[in-house]
Parts: C-alpha cells; structure tokens; sequence
C-alpha cells in the first residue's frame, strides 16, 4: 500500500523563523494596530473588516461573554475546576456544552435565514412570504425555529441592543429583516410573542456580515471562553474543591436493592 | 448527614429575566461602547481598563491568536475536526493541549516575575541582582526559565512589538524590566543569547498591568480560541475525513510477534 | 418566575452513606465475582448478561482497545500529552476524535441494521431483500454505508474473529444476518467487495445482544480509553515535550505577503 | 533550518494491512480468549497477567463504574449532556473531571506508598516506623495524605472488599500493608479514624500488582468512562434540553449595579 506524504495545506497562516503571517499580514504589524475583534474578522474570513464592521465584530462578540451560572457550560466549567485540574481543562468542558442548545441555535438560526434570502432571490418573492412559509413548515413539523424564545428574557436586552447597532453601522440588511419578519410571523399566524434571542440576533447579523452559518458557534466558542476563564478561577479560589450534586438532591428511580 | 442546600456564589455576572449585569455593568450597554479585550479584562479584573491598557489588552489577545500548524493545539484540533465532530468538540481538543509546554509559560514566567519583583521590594535589592539570583538558581538546578527561548524564533518579532506597545501605552514597568534583565543576565552569565518569548512579554506585561499569575493561560485560551476555530473549519471544508498518521510513519519498537 | 428545585433524578446509582447500589445491586458483592465487560452491560442494559453474554461483551471491548498511531484519537491524545498535561486531558482530547468518521459507525450501521430487521418483519420480507433495498438506496444516494470498507484492512481481523465468538456463544441473530446479506449485496449488485468492518461487527452483535444504537460509540469510549492511557504515557516517558508538525511539512497556499 | 522527519515510535501496537498486534499478540487471537481487564494490564504492563492479576484487574475496573450524580464527572457529563452534543463530548468532559481531587488520589496515594515502601526497603525500616513518618510528615505540614478519608463513607464498602479480594488472590503485599499501617497511625498518632478510601485501595492494590504511580488515574478514567456513558445516555433520554443552576439557587456577590 502506497502511503502519502505527511503534508498538511493551510490558508489561514505561515509560520517562518523569525516570522508569523495571518492571512497574508505580518502578525507584528498587526499588534497594536488592530482589536481582536477585528483579528477573529481576519482569521475567519481572510482579510481585514471595514471600521463598521469592526466594532460590529467586538459587539457580536462582547455580546456572548458569560451568562452566570445560568449556562451548563458555565456549570460544567464549574464542577470541573472543583475537582482540581488545569485552566485550559475546566474551560474546554465548558467549551464543550456549546452544543445544540446552547449557542448552536447561531449555526442553525444562521442557516435558516441564508437559506431564507437565498430562496427570496432565487423565487423573487417576498422576505414577508419567506418568513410565513419558515413559521409555517416549523409549526406543522412541531419544531423550534432556532433563535428564538428564551427561557428567561422575554425581550432579550443583547437583541434590541445588537439590532439598533447594526442599523446605526449600516449592516443591518436583508437577513437582520428576515430574523424580524419571522418574529412578525410568529405575532400574524400564531398569536404568538416568541422574541428573536441573543443567539438568533447574532445569526442574522453575522449573515449580513458575510460570515457562512458554519462559523456560527465560533462567535460564541471565543467570547464564552473569556466567562468560563473567570468561573473557572473564582471556582478554585472562592470554593470547597469537589463539588457535586448533594445526596440528597438525586432522587434514584432505579430497580430496588436486589441479591446478585 | 446533613447535606448543604445546593447554592453557588459568583461575583462576576447576574441574570435577571430581561437583565444581564456583568461586574455591576448592564451588558446591554457595554455592547457597542467597549471592544472585547476591554471586556475581557472587565470579566477578569473586576473593573474597566483604562484607554491605554484596553489597547494593551486587545494587543495581547491579538499576539496569540495562531501559529499555523506549528503547534500542538492547532494539530489535534484538526485530527479530530477530520473524526466528524461539532466545532466545539474540535476546538476544546486544541485548548486542552495549552499545558506547561504551551502558553503554559504564561503562567510560570508571570509567577517568577511577580516573586522576583515583590522580592527585589522586600529585600530592598535591584532587579539586577533578582534577575541573576533567578538565572543562577534555574542554571544550577538545570531547568528551564518559562518564556525564554523558542524552537523556531530566535527573535521572536511579537516579543519586539509587544514590549514597544507597551512602553508607549505607559505600561512598561518593573515586572517588564526584571524580564529583560533576565535575557541580559543569561548573556553576562551564561554568555547565552536565549531570548524572551512571546510567553515571556505576555507575562511581564500582564504582571504590570497587575493581573495574579493565574491568569497567564487565560490570554492563550480566549485568543487561541480563535485560530483553532478557522482551522477546524478549514480542516472540514478541504481535508478527507480521518486524518491520521500514515502506516509507513509509524514506527513499531514493542515486541516482536509472538504466540499467546 | 417559579424555578424548579435543583433536583435529579437517575435510575443508575444510588449513593448512601456506606453503601454504593449500581441497577440494585450492591457494588461490593459486584466486585470480585462480575468481570468489568459484565458490569458495563450492567451499566447500560439495567440487569446483568448470561454468561455467554458476557464473555461476548469482553470480547466487544477487547476489539477496539486500539489501532496505534493510525487513528486521529490516538494522535490528538499524543500531540495533547506532549504539552505537558495531566492524563485525563490528553485522554479526553482523543476521545473527542470518536466521531462520526471513527467509531462513529458503531452508531450509524447498528441504526441501518435494527432499522433493517423491524422492517423485515413488519413487512414479512427476507434480510435478502432488505439488505438488497439498503444497497440500493445508499448507491442511488451516492452514500457510504456505515459499518463497511476500511482504509487498511481488505479482510478485517476483527471482524472475522467476533462473528465467530459471536456464532459459538449462540449471540448471532438477524443483525448478524444482515449485516452479512448487505456484503453479499455489494457482491451481487455492484459487484464489489466491501468488508463488514469492526465498527460494523460490533454493531451488528451488540444489536443482537439488544443494545439500542445510541450505545454504539460507547463501546469504543470505553474500550478506546484503554488504549490512549498507554498513548498518552508513553508520548510523556519517550518523546520531548512540543510535537508538533515541523514547518516544512506545513504548506502555506493563502494570500501572499502583503502590507496592512 | 534543518526540520525531523515526522516519524512516531510506538512499542504499544502495530498495525499493518489485515493484521493488529497489541504488545506482541495478534489482536484477533486475544479476542475472546481474554477478559478486557486482562488486556487493560496487557496494554499498559507489556504483558498478560496471571489469572489472578487479571481478576484482581477486573474487580480495579468494577470498582470505579460509578458513583451516581455526588461526582463532578458525571455532574459535568450531564450538564455538558443536556446541551446537545455527541456522546463523546458529554463523556470527555466528565473524564476532564477526573483532576486533583477526584480520582486523582490513586496516582497521588500510590506515590507515597511507592516511595514509603522502597525507603522501608533501603533504610531497613519497618512498614509501622514509615507510617508514622507519613503521617507526622503531612500533619505537620497541615496536608491530607491522598487516599484517605471520604465525604459520604466512613467505611468505604469498596475498599472492604477490594483488600480481601487481593489478599485471597495473593496479590497483598508490602504497599497494601503500609496503607493499613498508615490508618493505624492516625488511629494511634491523632487518634482519629481516617479510613483508606478507594482511591487508596486501588492504588496500594496496582502497587502491589507493580503499576508505576502514573497509571493510577488510568483505572479510574477507563472505568468511569462506562459510568459516564449511561449517564450521557440517561440525561438525554430522560431530561429535557439545557440543564442549567435556576436562577434563585445562584447568589451574585459582585458589585452592585453602576453606570458606563
């Protein structure tokens, strides 16, 4: 059996001696000059963001930084610290619960809505029409539409913040109008109030920033981390090490106690 | 046995519904105004930098962002992005491997730093002396000193920018100084060039801008994040699936076959 | 807003003082007298397996114990172990890898194959005819199916081996039956040769045993983990710290050098 | 500058086209004829155990399976779980759990032991004299010797029977005496009754069986592994999506509400 080279193809950067290239730019000439924000830009699209853009970028990020300990990522990160292990552990099982009920709504809210425009183009019909045919499939396949409806916030103070931000940069484009068309749709067909989440708000923006819905769980992946960092110091520095579940608060339903 | 009620304290966020508050700050109105590195140090250090150490702060973020493949992170993340796993699972095996051999230097370099500089105020001696005291003990003991040295770098060029910013941003001080000591010491001393890395400035800048050593790995796992994510995207979108090291690269020295 | 209590509920274990209950049985009267294959059907099934069930489950877990260097699970551990972390985390890096394309296919094919034979029955036609439809509908979809073909073995020793155990120990039902009707499709049909590999052995015993296919993976986790202990200590015992892919084996094709 | 080729050595397996080799053996001829426990020891010892080793191994594994919800793994497993990922990811961040203070004790209690037993051996003292050395050592220094004590069990029901289990297997020897001797020395020295846990049982049992100390967390991280995959499984199953602390059961101590 023939085997291949060890090679690996990257497009992202270029490590020589003495020298370090992010998509093209000189890594030591960008220190300095621009925000992270505007990096994470580079890094995942290839080149640099207009100034808007930019600051839009840090808000989208700003945006998911932490939510408490009202996140399992926040709680895993939590009890994982408790046990005694590195940072980059106890951050990385937080990382991990950013699946598909907890930050992955951007990738699927992201990908409803690009598919949403798409389609508007494509067929020439309206964003409206767009919007009352996704409520509808949704609503007939018994499924959530993702970004949106919260547990806690009944009008997401991130959204309304985020919306007006993108309209004052004038980012705010046809997927930002599709993500309220919907929310109209769930009022006009349902008679429901089911608010476009923080989750979904950074879906529409990043699509009218260009970004493919895969990158979605990304904007969530860098700015959560920066939270989970500090969960996970104050954990170790503020509580007992191992925390777990009181006995007394696990209700066993299992078989009752039984000979071998 | 009396169990504890199931609590958990935090200082660093509240969510109420509709109300998110991080550090005592509306998160609604910190989106827009402040760019992420000055949340970030808002979420670790309790309160806003200054203009000119939020500057610092997103320089520090930017400076470790990637390093292509060259790194043990960016290599499992794309081992297992090609196993078919969400982005976080791939990013998280990447952050996992920021232990003591990397970004781990952070931490260890800042902890010398911050004994060596709260020495040199309690013993009323120069950094000078500290720095040689440091250089001597590490020599005699034959260990390493954390963020001096790389394999590829011999002047490592975001070293050189991180140290300039800081000494225009006014942030240079006696943690910064005792680093370069160092490097002088190991000339004087060992008659060595090993130069101080990237770590190395991240430590000593971190240290005068007065974040606990524990910290040091924090700044790799939030800006590493970010370069982890565009290469386990990149890794889906152009490699086959399973990567994995070619059978004529591995090489057997275990037992010869034999019979059970 | 009413918060539930922070309670949960789970039919695995109970925990009381002194005394450890697993599915109703004292741990201590376990230990001893089940080997840990037994305890893991215990664990997963709720009650514990004939013997010869037993020995089938051993035998299950001894199959993917490892696949040296030549799996990405094994190489994200390695890479992660040479920067210097504890055991836990290396390991876990490599169980991240147990994806949709490696191990994955435990889960995948055990779903085509139990959802193969209730179709066999509910409609009273033959494996032959099932086995002949699934072909056909991947071919027509232009999609692998799960569990067969490997990258190395064109005769899966493994997989040999296992249907054998699982003929003698009487465990080789329908599952079995299919999995093997669907090479004989790919035989006839496309007149190909496409092995039932491990994942896909695996998969079509442990439908027989009556594992519904979410465990699928497990198998591997379990038996995986095994093996990345010894990866993981032998990368810290032999190698020096910081794998990484050398730079020349990186090749950069993104933009070329540019000014800011 | 002059890159290595990118070569791995490995003296765990081998692979090659058709053929598996663990340690020597043909992977196909040990399915079946070995328990997984014994090829736990193979992989991580070099070679097969006797048949009583391979019990012993056996009843090691059983005895870490579980420990319901009052464990941070299986906590985080499940928090990580409800959040929608795949079933490695819930279960690697519950082996990320397995640090310092949970499990981490076995690696921790076998290296005083190991220790305690070869000085005992070169300065010719008795187990009794390097128990009360340890003892007086760690309370001087205020520190807990790992291994010992229990939040829940004041007699631990595992370490019971693991003791005698070795002892009717030949396997006790001079490390699972020293652990004996060291209770005996708070009983005597403090007068308290601080019972091996086990954690320490398995780690003075491996001792005995010859693992060195850096295999202690290994038992744990395989055996939990199949602890976590039901858990994972279960919280699916059984609870609904995003698990997270309610709101009222989270005290915020942090700064009190301020202005931008």
């Amino acid at each position: 059996m023939k085997e291949k080279k060890f090679e690996w193809r990257t497009a992202i950067s270029k490590v020589e001696p003495n020298k370090i290239i992010i998509r093209g730019y000189l890594l030591d000439e960008i220190i300095g000059k621009k925000s992270f924000g505007e990096v994470v830009y580079l890094l995942w699209k290839g080149d640099f963001p207009t100034k808007e853009e930019g600051k839009m970028m840090n808000a989208l990020l700003v945006s998911g930084c932490d939510h408490s300990l009202a996140a399992p990522s926040a709680d895993a990160t939590r009890f994982v610290a408790s046990s005694g292990v590195p940072l980059q552990a106890s951050v990385a099982s937080g990382i991990l619960a950013l699946g598909k009920y907890h930050g992955g709504s951007i990738e699927g809210c992201a990908r409803i809505i690009q598919e949403g425009v798409n389609e508007s183009k494509k067929q020439n019909i309206t964003l409206t029409q767009i919007a009352e045919e996704i409520v509808k499939r949704h609503h007939q396949q018994k499924k959530r539409i993702l970004g949106y409806g919260h547990p806690y916030h009944k009008s997401d103070p991130r959204t309304i913040k985020l919306l007006k931000l993108a309209k004052d940069l004038k980012i705010y484009g046809k997927h930002c109008e599709l993500a309220i068309e919907i929310e109209k749709a769930f009022k006009n067909m349902l008679n429901k109030k089911i608010i476009l989440n923080v989750d979904g708000a950074i879906a529409s923006i990043m699509s009218d920033m260009g970004f493919p819905y895969k990158y979605g769980k990304g904007f969530y992946i860098v700015a959560r981390a920066a939270g989970l960092v500090a969960h996970s110091i104050e954990q170790q520095e503020r509580e007992k090490p191992f925390k777990a579940v009181p006995l007394d608060q696990i209700i066993y339903d299992g078989p009752s106690e039984k000979n071998l």
